[in-house]
C-alpha cells in the first residue's frame, strides 16, 4: 500500500477554505487522519459530522506537535493569535500554511509570531471563492483546476516549498507563485476592489425608502454584478484592512475614473464614452477565466 | 383557422432586441408577415437568411402605411429620426412600440416627432439584456417569462395599449406599467449605473501595463461583475446619454458611498466595514430574479 503524503493534517477552520481542503486530500488519499480547531463546537461537530475531520481537536499543544502539516483556515484577521498559540509546539518537521486571501500581513504577522519556526510556513491563497460558507459549502472539488499562489519566504527550504506544493496540488489546484507584495496588489485590483464595490452598490440601494420598487426590476446585469455583494461581512471586513493601503489606492483609481465618466456624461460627449466603453469591451471579451 | 393577431409589422432594427421579437410572434402564430428595416444590408440578409424577416424593406412610406404594428427596435439615438421619417405615412390604424432601454428621452421625441399621431406609439421596455448583439443573438425565447414594461402616454386609448400589450405577452413577457419618469429613475438605478460601474473597471484595468498579469490571475468575482462591460458600446453610449440625469444622480450618490468606505478603511474602522458589508449582504442575499 502506498503511504499517504501526509499521516497527519490539523486544520484551523472548517468551513469553505479548511473544509474543503481536507475533503479533497481525502478522496485523493493523501492524508491518513485530520484533526480540527475552530471557534464553534457546533460548527466542529457539523465538519465531523460531513466527514470533513475525524477529530475534534481538544489540546493544540498536543495535537500540533506530531502533525505533518497544519492548515490556517480561518478570515485572516485571526492568524497572528493562532500562529502565537501553534508556535511553540510545532514539531520540528510540521509545515504551515495558510487559505488567507492577502499575503503580506499574513506574512508580517508569520515573522512576528513564528519566530525562527518561520521557515516551517509556506504562505498560500487558494483562488476559489463562493459566495457561501461554512463546512456545507465545502466540497472535495473546489480546488479542481482552480489557481493556487504561494508566496514563499526566504527562509523556506525547496523541500518545504515542495511539500506544500504537492498538498495543494493533491487538491486539483494549479500552482503559481508570487512575492507576497505582488500578490497583494494584483488581487487589489482584480478581486478586492469588485467585491467593495459590489458591496457598495447593494448598501446605496439598501439605504432607498423605494428599494422593493428598485429590487422589482433588477435583471441579469444586476444579478452577476451584486452576485459577490453576497459574500461573507466578516471574511471582506478583514480582507479589506489586511490589504488596507493596496486597496485604497485602487479605490481611489477607481474613483477618479467614476469622476471623468461623470464628466463626460455631464458634458455629453459621446464620443469619449463610447470609447471608454469599447477600451472596457475589449479587455473584458478578450479575457477568459483559465 | 384562427386570424392572427397581426397580419403585418415591420421591424426597423433586427438585431438582438427585434429579431427576438420577430421570432417569438412568429412562433407563436401571431402575425403573418415580417418586412425589416437597418442600416445594414448585410445584416437584414442576415436576418432574412435566419427566417426573422420575410422581406427586406425597401420603401418605408408604402411598408408602415398597411402596417399592423411598428416596432422601433435601433439604439435609442435612433428613433427621433425614424419617428419622423415613418409619421406622415402611418396608418389610421398602425400602432407603434419601441424596445429602448429609457423612456423619457424616446417620449419626448415621440411627441415632437409624431404630432397628432401621438396616440399610436404605446412605449415599452423589454428587461431581456444580453451581452450578444446582431441578428445571429436573436431567439424566440428571449422574452420568455421576462418583464416588459410599458409606459402609455394620457393619448393612448385603453384599445391600443391592450394591443401592444398582446404583442409582447405573445412573446411569452410579463407586463408591468410604469410612468417613464418612474421607468428611467428605476432603470439608472438597478441597470444603468451597474453597467458604467463594470465599464468603468474594465476600461481601468484596461490602462494598466501589468494588465495581463492582472488579468491571468482574475476569477469568478471579476467575471460575473464585468460580464456586462462586454456590452455593446454603442448602445450604452445612447442608453447613458438618453437618461444621463437620472444617471449622473445616481452615479454622485455611489461616489459618495465609495468615499464613506475609503474614510472607513483608511481609519481602519472594522465596525463600520462590516455593518456595511452586512447591510448589502442582506439586501442581495434577501432578493431573487422574478
Amino acid at each position: 500500500m502506498t503511504q499517504p503524503l501526509f499521516k497527519k493534517i490539523v486544520i484551523f477552520g472548517v468551513g469553505l477554505i479548511g473544509g474543503s481542503f481536507a475533503l479533497a486530500l481525502r478522496k485523493a488519499h493523501a492524508v491518513d487522519s485530520v484533526v480540527g480547531f475552530g471557534r464553534s463546537a457546533a460548527t466542529l461537530q457539523q465538519a465531523q459530522q460531513l466527514g470533513i475531520i475525524d477529530r475534534i481537536g481538544q489540546d493544540v499543544a498536543a495535537e500540533v506537535g506530531d502533525a505533518d502539516l497544519v492548515l490556517l483556515a480561518t478570515p485572516v484577521g485571526q492568524m497572528a493569535e493562532l500562529m502565537a498559540r501553534i508556535a511553540p509546539h510545532l514539531g520540528t518537521h510540521t509545515l504551515i500554511t495558510d487559505g488567507g486571501s492577502t499575503k503580506s500581513d499574513v506574512v508580517r504577522e508569520a515573522y512576528a509570531q513564528l519566530g525562527s519556526k518561520v521557515a516551517q510556513f509556506v504562505p498560500a491563497h487558494p483562488i476559489a471563492g463562493d459566495e457561501q460558507s461554512g463546512p456545507a459549502a465545502a466540497r472535495a472539488g473546489l480546488y479542481l483546476g482552480k489557481k493556487v499562489v504561494l508566496t514563499p519566504l526566504p527562509e523556506n527550504t525547496p523541500q518545504a516549498v515542495a511539500r506544500v506544493q504537492a498538498a495543494w496540488q493533491a487538491c486539483g489546484a494549479n500552482i503559481h507563485q508570487l512575492t507576497h507584495g505582488e500578490h497583494d496588489q494584483v488581487f487589489a485590483a482584480v478581486s478586492h476592489l469588485p467585491h467593495l464595490l459590489s458591496f457598495a452598490l447593494a448598501h446605496d440601494l439598501a439605504q432607498r425608502d423605494n428599494r422593493e420598487l428598485l429590487l422589482s426590476f433588477a435583471a441579469s446585469g444586476f444579478r452577476d454584478f451584486t452576485r459577490i455583494a453576497a459574500s461573507s461581512p466578516e471574511m471582506w471586513r478583514d480582507i479589506c484592512l489586511a490589504n488596507r493601503e493596496a486597496l485604497l489606492k485602487e479605490l481611489q483609481i477607481y474613483i477618479a475614473e467614476l469622476n471623468q465618466m461623470s464628466t463626460a456624461l455631464a458634458a455629453g460627449d459621446a464620443a469619449q464614452l463610447e470609447q471608454t466603453f469599447r477600451t472596457a469591451r475589449e479587455l473584458r471579451a478578450g479575457w477568459t477565466e483559465k
